[in-house]
């Protein structure tokens, strides 16, 4: 049901020596190309008298597809093959996150400050003026990266420490992106009052909350509990990350076609944790006319509650000139359900409901997978903004204003901007604080 | 009831510009120490032609000893006062840790291979073989530091957001002297059966927990149901790392008196955590004859139950040869209460219960206060070497074995050693983890 989800593929890292003549470097990517394989980083480890060493990364579907590619890679000439490396696995060894002392310690007089003594004066003064926690110490800077594991990625209930590598991905991008610290909270229960008590109880170390990974509808009730409980930013990302980007690439889709996406009716194929979040946001941000199908009946009749209209998948595809799919059922969407002129988000990963150049030559206007629909374009510079602000929740105006953000920064063409783009994080932010103190959601500042 | 408590001083910095003449800084200094300030790092900030400025950390009891002070210094001839620093304060500013990415985040590729699509082949190898997270993820370098603000430092119940201080402080200390990843995570409860079941739902976020700074009684609870729970080292450090300090200390102190500890009758006055933990430790280590004594009648059927001799002040003092107090009531011991030859650690801080040199007058053989006896002599190598054993909990042998280790590195004359020499932390963990193997506490290895 997550559009992000996990692109099943295998990364490897194929490490040969070539020919250093022009020429070679063609026939080796062609031979990688013949057989399937998505080629990534192209290194240049060493440059001989008449020999390169060069590491190129490959995604491929299995090992056994490998294998063809490592075959067909054998029989160019000039080509010698050293390794295949998993740097996959490399870039994971040990965990890829850590807490840091961001202070000194190198004399005792460094212990005595940051320690006690030292460090009595300060809790005393926070224990006078709460407030001051905000200043010394680290909690207004963290957000809880919490998931009992049930929705990891596309891997389903995998349990929490299989999600953990997840987890500290999204921290990762965290540090990286925006210098948030991430704390991943990995949760051995399934229940949803057990769930949202465990949160309220370790809550006072964070400055806000980003729920991940719980499956649908648990994770309904578990976000609008906590937000009911917690006076502090609470985010389910898998809900509202998501439609944060799809908002964002539907605003440039309705640009490129000079469609005016409020007057539009959109179709959510799906009403999962993704979909039920598309549907929301979307009308918060005045489309009038959601429809919306799942195969649970409960989903379709809280789409309704949620003020859409539900109905099945045929009309749907019939009614809509927008449609937006988050299903992870490969395919579903066939050629002739297609309308002339639709615009169509297939966004499962790995494999779409339908392929873009597919809906295409069906007759749709404009169509687009969801490899690049990624919802860490959203969620950094949402809690930096919020954090920043010292918002006391995530309101639609806050999301809203992220996902115009978003679109702004879009190159020609594209959707949506490149993740690693540190200008459109620091952008969200300030935009999502602005949105945050101009609706009100702020506490008392300091 | 914690001698590893808040000495309840105030830091300052005085920044002085002084004439740079021998002699000058001795009058200066001599100006602090006339006034009772207990001088810190004397650092030499600029050196100029005729003057140098040098910044001097003071310890003061109060802003009034700080003005007595600065009037004194200011006497000095050839000595200014440029400004008087908080650098305690600047220290904490913004927190003092923060949770930063090991790996690179700069291409594409870099996210392909640490979220998706590269992180699901991860998370599904370890679904497999969950012992595999002790590889791929930062759970087995991870340790939980717990608190419920209950008894932070000498300050009493002040809540755990205000004991966040104190809480990174030991995240410093872990990051800094073994390389763990120590995660606060205060707790909004009081109620230990509501404290065991949420820690038991975080659990597998972690590689080990430190309970800290939870008062006495329920942390005795809290911590025996915890360790049934959950298979994972867990030690509630207010009664364990304190008491491996103090057992390092008495190796030390009867080396120099040349009494055998076992055969010792030991008095432990005060029987809150840390008085507990000692006593239990101490009769672990073979001591027969723990006598305690408390103002609580619960704390000392507890004594009791737990093999030691409960009695009073007066009896106590009469009957044991080596007395531990760790009350937090400074003056308990009265002079004539002290016995010939006695040997006297009376580690309330900020105030013992009796001043070394009065005990020593009263005819005690050896005395000592809290000042020396620092818990992050123990904690830091108690958890590196559970988890580089991969030990499944933390017992009585390792506890000895780190006590050992840490009496072996003081230096002649001392108790212990600094908490700043590396070498012992790295010692203690490996004998740590040496205890864990050849007690039988460790997991079956990957």
């Amino acid at each position: 049901m997550n559009i992000e989800k996990g692109l099943d593929k295998v990364v490897k890292t194929i490490r040969v020596m070539i020919t250093d003549q022009p020429g070679f470097l063609g026939k080796l990517t062609t031979a990688i190309g013949s057989e399937g394989g998505n080629i990534g980083d192209v290194r240049l480890m060493r440059s001989g008298l008449t020999h390169n060493v060069r590491e190129i990364t490959v995604y491929v579907d299995s090992d056994q597809h490998l294998e063809r590619i490592l075959q067909a890679v054998g029989q160019v000439d000039g080509v010698t093959i050293e390794e295949v490396i998993d740097r996959v696995q490399k870039v994971h060894e040990g965990g890829k996150i850590a807490v840091r002392s961001r202070v000194e310690l190198e004399t005792i007089g460094d212990v005595r400050k940051i320690y006690t003594p030292g460090v009595a004066s300060i809790c005393r003064q926070i224990q006078k003026q709460p407030e001051l926690a905000q200043r010394y110490t680290a909690i207004s800077n963290s957000v809880a990266i919490i998931t009992n594991g049930t929705a990891i990625l596309g891997l389903g209930d995998i349990g929490p420490v299989a999600g953990m590598p997840v987890m500290e991905g999204k921290s990762v991008l965290f540090d990286k992106l925006v210098g948030i610290s991430g704390i991943p909270i990995l949760l051995d229960s399934k229940d949803p009052s057990q769930i949202v008590e465990t949160i309220c109880r370790i809550a006072p170390t964070f400055g806000a909350i980003k729920l991940e990974d719980i499956a649908a509808p648990d994770c309904f009730e578990i976000e609008r509990r906590l937000v009911e409980r917690l006076d502090m930013p609470i985010m389910h990302d898998d809900q509202h990350g998501t439609a944060v980007v799809v908002l964002a690439a539907l605003l440039n889709v309705t640009r490129f076609t000079s469609t005016r996406l409020q007057n539009a009716t959109v179709g959510i194929i799906g009403l999962g944790a993704a979909g039920t979040g598309i549907a929301k946001l979307l009308m918060a941000y005045g489309i009038k006319q959601v429809l919306g199908t799942d195969l649970s009946a409960a989903a379709m009749a809280m789409h309704e509650e949620n003020g859409g209209v539900a109905t099945d998948l045929v009309g749907l595809m019939e009614r809509s000139p927008i449609v937006v799919a988050t299903t992870g059922c490969p395919g579903l969407i066939k050629p002739e359900m297609v309308q002339p002129g639709q615009v169509i988000l297939a966004l499962s990963n790995p494999d779409a409901e339908i392929k873009p150049q597919q809906a295409l030559e069906a007759g749709a206007s404009f169509a687009a997978d969801g490899k690049s629909i990624n919802n860490a374009l959203a969620f950094p510079g949402i809690f930096r903004g919020a954090l920043n602000a010292r918002a006391c929740r995530i309101n639609n105006r806050m999301l809203i204003a992220a996902a115009k953000v978003i679109a702004q920064y879009a190159e020609d063409g594209e959707l949506v901007p490149g993740i690693l783009n540190a200008e459109v994080h620091t952008a969200v932010a300030d935009a999502v604080a602005q949105a945050a103190r101009v609706s009100g959601a702020v506490k008392h500042q300091l």
